[in-house]
């Protein structure tokens, strides 16, 4: 993609309403704007980092042999009825009537439709265990919209949903998912921890969360950088509506008196997180009330065993910013940039110079390298502060001075080392 | 993917309530499922069919060198005050107020929240012209919802804006659209016309419309089979909100008296269309009033030119089983198509039948032929119902008494022909 030919409108000036060092970088590299209050609008930049972190979560849900569906926004209020959450939630969510005066409300999650839709179509053992996904718009009408696309009324979310015969199975699907996203995360670059955690207003057995140290964050939590042993302090807030509780006292005590982790002793630190992620034993909360049940062999009904497990793609990108940035701007893990590279032809009206970027733009493209061109007739100065800005992970410097000893630079947008190459040895210096 | 990982839940019996083939179809192949009027859901079948024709979409956008981005659906009233349409535009209007009252509503179309953000960043004649996109749910309260996923209150939109500096820049970006549409139904497989339409409540100066022959569309169409000249009827639905109006009074008289069409005097027919895209030359109807203007070369202000463009996903998967089924079920077009093609073992006990399904499974997707294979202890006639059901293109069918002789049986599910082959034949089988 050539520079010229997109819409990344970076800002020189801090936005003064911003306060995350994520909100700040993604208003100044131009990847969203703010649309009004918790609603926001991803650039064309943005959003290629969205889909970048949905393909991977696509991914690593297909890999658990999880199926791809996608249910409506817009929900009927009498199955929030049927499970008692239209009364329980209170302002979080918003409702609406439609044009024949009916109770509506647009889905904060979805328990009550993927349940709707087991106890039509689920009727036998043979058909369990199932896990259905989808990666779609949930809205939450949040009381304090905050730090960019961290707490938002609306977001998008890959919500998946386990349904299985007995507590058995539901271990298996849990697990099952615990480790994908253990995947996912490492996959995105992301410092993370899992966190047991209180399943609340979901209901069920057992939950938890994952957890991205961060100063952005709004939860604290307990952390052994040792074994990973992690615990929660307080939940502010969640992916999931309504919890809020005190994790185990003990842990905060041992953080705190340097008493060391009750797994493996080392010391323990206590961390402001983002939750990226959380998963629920939901049982049969919800199986029960809407009469999601299946007919066992002998021919017996029993209510399906459920799990319900979610992510949000911009509590990811987020985070990612947020562990990994410096002074002059983003720096993107590989597997979740907009682009693999970045060619910085600093004076385009120079005719080598420009020959030069148009074979290796061609080139590396052709390689299955995703390359931005910045093709602008613009000062060097501002290439370079953009394209830090943006933190495109491989910078490719093509300047006249080298240029006549047969050569163009190679930077690490992370650490800076940059190495003079002949052209055609780009690639070669990419891998390195 | 293995039939017994996929939920794909077929009907024995027609749904009674169902009167379009599409929905009929759609319905007993387990690709949707209702959740109130004019909301579905679309199952795993579905949603693979969704995901192909939007990967189209997007390819075919970016071919044009759209950029896509991604904007809420929840909208603050005030955008749709400033142009008007939240008073023109009535019940069809999903409103709503957040927990501080304010008024809100969901996206029916963006016009209103793109002008905003053209408004916010195109400062110069410089930034021209600007085209973006996004793949997104939209709302609309349907009086009548009907006909499965072809009039629902939900649905998946590729809405694209193009912003210019002039009507002559509008008319060049009108063009590529009008030239991808083109492409994106031809990929599609879809039998389509363009059709010359009014701007109705879209505002602006000229308008196209794309309709599929189908006699589960709402739209009557005058057509030339030989030119391709094309003139609405009336219009009594759009995926536009509001639009109703009659075409051309002296198309109607010559296809009813045989007077021929105007172009090429070839006869014409008269056929109740299904609506698949829109193009609209919206000129100055959304800049001037939200103030979206930008600096010319010499420094005076003037507002941008716009156009807007729509496909829906839902609707082109609904015309191309309109256009393309038999008593037995669907036929998908290949590009379009769930799957590649489906293996079909007739008695999956059998060792050796076992077998060879196995490794022709996995020769199959390796070669990039995604492959569904019925791995169910089912008879074999309600393994071949189900398949030609849900209508992948090829089917490779394994039976004992030709695999005695070596051979498996590959056949085409829109001409039913079939031909024994040798199993490491197969692949060659598909291309012949």
């Amino acid at each position: 993609m050539r520079f010229t030919n997109m819409f990344i409108p970076t800002l020189r000036e801090t936005p003064s309403d911003a306060e995350a060092v994520s909100h700040k970088l993604m208003l100044r590299a131009g990847y969203v704007r703010q649309l009004a209050a918790g609603l926001y609008m991803y650039l064309p930049l943005g959003w290629r980092v969205m889909a970048k972190i949905n393909a991977i979560l696509k991914e690593e849900m297909d890999a658990i042999g999880a199926q791809e569906i996608s249910l409506p926004v817009l929900h009927p209020a009498e199955l929030w009825q049927q499970t008692g959450r239209w009364d329980e939630i209170k302002e979080e969510m918003f409702r609406l009537k439609d044009r024949g005066g009916r109770d509506m409300c647009l889905g904060m999650t979805h328990e009550e439709v993927m349940t709707y839709l087991a106890s039509r179509e689920i009727r036998s053992y043979r058909q369990l265990p199932q896990s259905w996904y989808q990666i779609q718009t949930k809205l939450r009408d949040e009381a304090r919209p905050k730090s960019g696309i961290l707490r938002t009324r609306e977001f998008i979310m890959k919500d998946s949903y386990s349904f299985d015969a007995d507590e058995a199975g539901l271990d298996k699907s849990y697990e099952l998912h615990a480790k994908a996203y253990h995947r996912i995360f490492q996959r995105c670059g992301l410092e993370f921890y899992q966190v047991q955690s209180d399943p609340g207003m979901m209901g069920g057995k057992g939950a938890h969360e994952f957890m991205a140290p961060s100063p952005a964050g709004e939860d604290e939590a307990v952390l052994c950088v040792s074994c990973g042993y992690a615990a929660n302090v307080e939940l502010a807030g969640s992916i999931s509506p309504g919890e809020r509780f005190k994790a185990e006292p003990h842990d905060i005590h041992a953080a705190k008196t340097g008493d060391g982790c009750p797994k493996c002793g080392a010391a323990l630190k206590i961390e402001r997180c983002i939750e990226i992620g959380n998963i629920f034993k939901l049982g049969t909360k919800y199986s029960l009330p809407m009469k999601a049940f299946y007919l066992t062999e002998d021919g017996s009904e029993r209510p399906l065993i459920m799990g319900s497990y979610g992510i949000g793609p911009a509590r990811i990108a987020a985070a990612a910013i947020e562990q990994s940035h410096d002074g002059d701007g983003m720096i993107w893990p590989a597997s979740i940039a907009p682009f693999d590279a970045e060619i910085i032809p600093l004076n385009i009206k120079d005719e080598n110079t420009a020959k030069t970027a148009e074979a290796l733009y061609n080139a590396l493209n052709e390689a299955g390298i995703e390359t931005l061109m910045d093709d602008r007739d613009e000062r060097a100065g501002v290439k370079f502060k953009d394209a830090d800005l943006i933190g495109i992970p491989k910078q490719v410097i093509i300047g006249e001075r080298n240029l006549k000893e047969g050569l163009v630079e190679v930077k690490d947008r992370r650490t800076k080392e940059a190495l003079k190459v002949k052209p055609d040895e780009v690639l070669k210096a990419f891998k390195s």
